[in-house]
């Protein structure tokens, strides 16, 4: 049989693998199936690619821009799974661990490219925070923009998660605006390889915005600027190594790790056998244990019950796990497939000895276990294997050493504060989780364990439902953690484009900033409106374009008129000498709702018009109390415009309420729905 | 004369210079005037001290708590700034320089502690954005919350600002809830040593939660966990040599970094000779050149100017820089003190030689010049150096040679593409200004330079009466910058206190994560009201307590009535067939404020009472239209809480309304404050 070529795509070009190619195994059966890598991959060129061709191109598309591109992607890849499907099996992984990989990719995309219309601007400036007061009049403000870096992003992939692996990093990475070239581990590299062709074949992606690397990096990482980005996910062996090289550090190359983890469920105190949590809990484990034979970064390494509870805990384990089906993953029936490769099930061995020198195997033996369908003297298949640490605070192998397949061991806790204590013998992970139904005992977790631990996973008979599994990192949710696990943060929503973008501070007058951000600033001028706003399309309307209405006087009539029509009697409004007792007010005071109503009835503009609805209002501050006399004056100006539908848009006005000694009563942000003419 | 003897403060003691202690070197005078540094510090129990008595007293203060701690500090050290000023005089800072290393630091920590009252919670948990769906209906969600680092700050600092350069770190450090342990550079420890021992003296601080180091730090950090933090400001070397030790590196321990930088100054296109702008900017650079002359991080380094007007602005620095008097920093007349010390003053000298191969001087002689009120042989004293770079494209040492001290060079530049290419190639800085009067300049530089550049600073006619200077960074904002100034960022408010805290996502049912935030989540239990919440002080009050109230028909006389009496006659709710033309409508629909007015008339409480005053409204949205005939309800949850005063605190409360279908029709949070009791 003819060996799949695994080609690389650098500046423009698919190079096919040449001098240094290694070969790859095909999980199932031992069997050499492929091979990738080539030593004369011009780095050089793909550098040069990236910078020139692909970062200016994304760099002049906007956020709402940008996120289009990532959906129409993910409808693209959504379209051709099966054909990743049906590769991704070599890798031993079974149709549902194509679902954490295949489809949990994609929707990670789509979640990216709906947060990016959603919370990004239509425009080239993320504004990060609030206009900051830098002086008394206001004439000299603060604001922070982020803007892409005008870099690379080069993705170091690890081998279990070929395309998620890859597509939680390219989203962010593409909202941003950055170009990337990705490198996924070799032994997976072919299923990537396909997910990259289907993507550039779409021709959704502009040129230069994604390259590709199978095989070796070469000297890329040593030709990077501060402009760049280094996104690793693997060992911690090979990110301290890559991190700690000299032109990386004199740089200050942004080098996000995720590594190594030995991530801890705890058992609730109040999850005794019987409860819902328990049987939760066992179910949980057993998932993390068995999927993708236990090759996940979040897998649960250590189970943290009740001494108490151990036993049962055992004796439950041991028979789910037994009734685990282990074979040839393209049969529905296999409940686990093979490891990536022969080679990683020997590490997995070598780790789990480690651990059997401080703890007892409780299930699971690596030399005599069942195998359906397939040989299992030649593929990577190994059983869930179980332990259980009777000192787990003399241990430290069972705290610090990462078997990378289906390997847990159980640990005995006191009280649940010793419980948090054994958690954090990790030296930080990715995620800790805790089954209980006890609010009090997730508080103590949380705030006890929240430091060493990049995710907390709490679930009980009331979420379970719902929930996606303690292993399972959200594209909303940071996912990441300190120390062994590396120190990084990826997804997050715009907290994990923020990687690939500079966030900068910014000074100067209302109008100079307003001009950067694409937001108008209080401060900043006032276009005075040739005909009334409210009668101008979306796409004529200016940003700072002002109406000023008024005055209107309001009477005490008027409050009683309110107060008697809308039920709102509260004492502020009706009673002068109670009104006087409270700090805020000098006698009675008109409702806050009555000035924002009369508000809009000076501004509104009655005849149809391109203005459709009011759809909220953000922000609102009453500044001033307004007694019966004072007369309202209303501001009323564009403060930026968002393009949502092919039909209409979002106006947010910035509306000041004054009285008539020019003093803010009022101020707050009114959002409307505006069509694009009028 | 004896010589001063620094003391570090390690485990709760004092402890005097030993084996090991440097001499410290009189700016003014050339003369050893006292002595720093004990290798016997005992570096392990500083470590445990601070992690087993610091740690844990601050972790249990809530971030007000903590704040008004800050504040406390800051005022005791505006109480004693004469004796930090009149020390300080040795190091070569003029009074004018005081008040950026000694008022600037004093108000850095006002700064926090004001932030840390209005933008943090009252409790032990920071939420980080809002509440995330993961789930259809909503009993499985996703928070981000931010806790304490559970570990040590470690503040290794630059010679230039004693006191600021501790007092920026402190304030956000403190905040967060974790000790530090200062180490000063050795040449100004001992205005350090002067502020640290105030702030000890003051009593404010718990035990355990400030160390000083005069000194070296011996092998303190490679005894650091992934729960401390290293913030160093320094050179790029150091900086290099300390995070590129392995201990750093395998354990991920976080290392911000804040070194050199070559910052840049714009000057406009139309800032031509005659305009506001030019003078402004003459009046910039010279404050940058002889501002503690010239040893500050964010001097201007790079006087970028379009070619026309080099000559006229090479004249006017020359004539504003001629008039500097130079000499002993005590005389009131003085504009410019010395350096730090006669090896920094080498040290300039040998930097300028570099910059001097490429660039001609135009202003200034070390070998010449007046210094007056000292002797210039034995004090650190140099004359501002000017000079001018003619091929800026093709020079490197301008763009990488930061001499620390008044240097700085002019470049010309062809057109502002041009301008921002040559900022960029500091490689990375702390801040770029630009002086223009054109907004489109202020963006083309914001956008083409801000990924290189961690502040942007923009001033003009406008702004310049109020602004603060290129050189100031400013507690609101990030302060850093990437690539050769390091990579790091500090202050920014709330973002600084992150770097000491750790950042997690939870996820569980929206009780739980209530129970960890002290945040009600709609979807967590709601707590039944035994008596109207109204008449409930702001301490009786429970997270969760809902108050249900309605039904009230919404009539055809009641819309009308409402446009009538507040002038509102928007055609969505006077004319039907205009209204069903509207993509967002049936027809005729209620006023939004209408909906507001009503849902206040049904929970409102009359009586005099705790609740004092609607003060806002915060993230109003209409979700569907309400037709005449529909019938509101309206549910009032206590959200959070927020002690204020010393008589009242803000309610968040958290309000929907439903029809009779029980559908949202609007969502807000409103806010009262109330008195602590009924």
């Amino acid at each position: 049989m003819s060996l799949l070529q695994i080609n690389s795509f650098a500046a423009g070009q698919w190079v096919a693998p040449g001098s240094g190619a290694r070969e790859i195994e095909n999980a199932v059966t031992g069997a050499v199936m492929a091979q990738a890598g080539n030593d004369a991959l011009d780095v050089v060129a793909m550098l040069d690619y990236a910078r020139t061709t692909g970062g200016p191109a994304l760099r002049a598309m906007t956020f709402h821009e940008r996120a289009k591109m990532l959906k129409a992607l993910a409808q693209h890849l959504g379209q051709h799974k099966q054909a990743l499907y049906d590769l991704s099996f070599n890798t031993g992984a079974t149709a549902k661990d194509h679902l954490i990989d295949i489809d949990g990719g994609i929707g990670t995309m789509f979640v990216f490219a709906s947060k990016g219309r959603r919370e990004m601007p239509d425009g080239h400036v993320y504004l990060d925070g609030e206009v900051e007061q830098l002086s008394r009049s206001g004439q000299f403000v603060g604001h922070h923009i982020c803007t892409p870096l005008q870099g690379i992003a080069v993705h170091i992939n690890a081998f279990n998660f070929p395309v998620w692996g890859m597509l939680e990093k390219l989203a962010p990475t593409l909202l941003a605006g950055v170009p990337a070239i990705v490198k996924p581990a070799t032994a997976t590299c072919y299923v990537t390889e396909l997910a990259v062709r289907l993507m550039l074949d779409s021709g959704i992606l502009p040129a230069g915005a994604l390259q590709l690397v199978s095989g070796g990096l070469g000297d890329m990482l040593d030709r990077l600027t501060c402009q760049d980005v280094v996104s690793f996910t693997g060992s911690a062996d090979t990110a301290f190594k890559l991190r700690s090289a000299p032109h990386i550090l004199r740089n200050s190359i942004r080098f996000v790790a995720e590594q190594d983890s030995l991530n801890a469920s705890i058992l609730g105190p109040d999850a005794t056998p019987g409860t819902p949590e328990f049987d939760l809990f066992v179910k949980e484990v057993h998932r993390e244990m068995t999927a993708k034979a236990g090759q996940k970064c979040t897998a649960i390494r250590r189970i943290i019950a009740p001494d108490a509870q151990v036993p049962a805990l055992i004796e439950a384990l041991s028979d789910r796990l037994s009734k685990t089906l282990i074979g040839d993953p393209r049969n529905e029936a296999t409940r686990m497939g093979a490891l990536v490769s022969n080679s990683q099930k020997r590490d997995v061995l070598a780790k789990a000895a480690l651990i059997g020198a401080e703890a007892e195997r409780v299930y699971g033996d690596p030399d005599s276990f069942d195998v359906v369908g397939a040989d299992g003297g030649k593929g990577a298949f190994l059983p869930p294997m179980l332990y259980h640490c009777v000192d787990p605070d003399g241990a430290q192998r069972v705290h610090d050493t990462e078997a990378f397949g289906p390997v847990s061991t159980i640990l005995g806790y006191r009280d649940i504060d010793h419980a948090v204590q054994l958690a954090n013998r990790g030296g930080g992970s990715l995620v800790a989780s805790v089954i209980t139904h006890d609010p009090a005992v997730a508080r103590e977790v949380a705030l006890g364990a929240g430091a060493f631990h990049g995710r907390i996973y709490i679930n009980d008979r009331t979420s379970m439902k719902e929930s996606t599994g303690h292993g399972s990192p959200l594209p909303h949710l940071v996912h990441g953690g300190p120390g062994r696990a590396g120190g990084g943060e990826e997804m997050g929503g715009v907290r994990g484009v923020m990687h690939y973008m500079q966030r900068t501070s910014v000074q100067g007058s209302p109008e100079m900033l307003a001009a950067i951000g694409g937001r108008w600033i209080p401060g900043a001028p006032e276009i005075a409106a040739q005909a009334h706003p409210f009668t101008r399309g979306f796409d004529d309307l200016e940003i700072g374009e002002t109406l000023k209405a008024g005055p209107r006087v309001i009477t005490l009539d008027d409050i009683e008129h309110f107060a008697e029509f809308t039920g709102d009697t509260f004492y502020a409004h009706m009673n002068d000498e109670a009104a006087a007792r409270n700090p805020f007010f000098p006698g009675r005071v008109a409702h806050g709702y009555l000035l924002l109503s009369f508000a809009a009835g000076m501004f509104v503009e009655p005849n149809e018009g391109p203005v459709l609805a009011n759809t909220g209002l953000d922000g609102l501050r009453f500044m001033k109390p307004v007694v019966a006399g004072d007369a309202l004056n209303v501001r009323l100006s564009v403060k930026q415009k968002t393009r949502r539908t092919d039909e209409y848009g979002e106006v947010r006005w910035h509306v000041t309420l004054t009285n008539q000694a020019g003093e803010a009563v009022a101020e707050y942000e009114l959002l409307t729905m505006n069509a694009y003419s009028a």
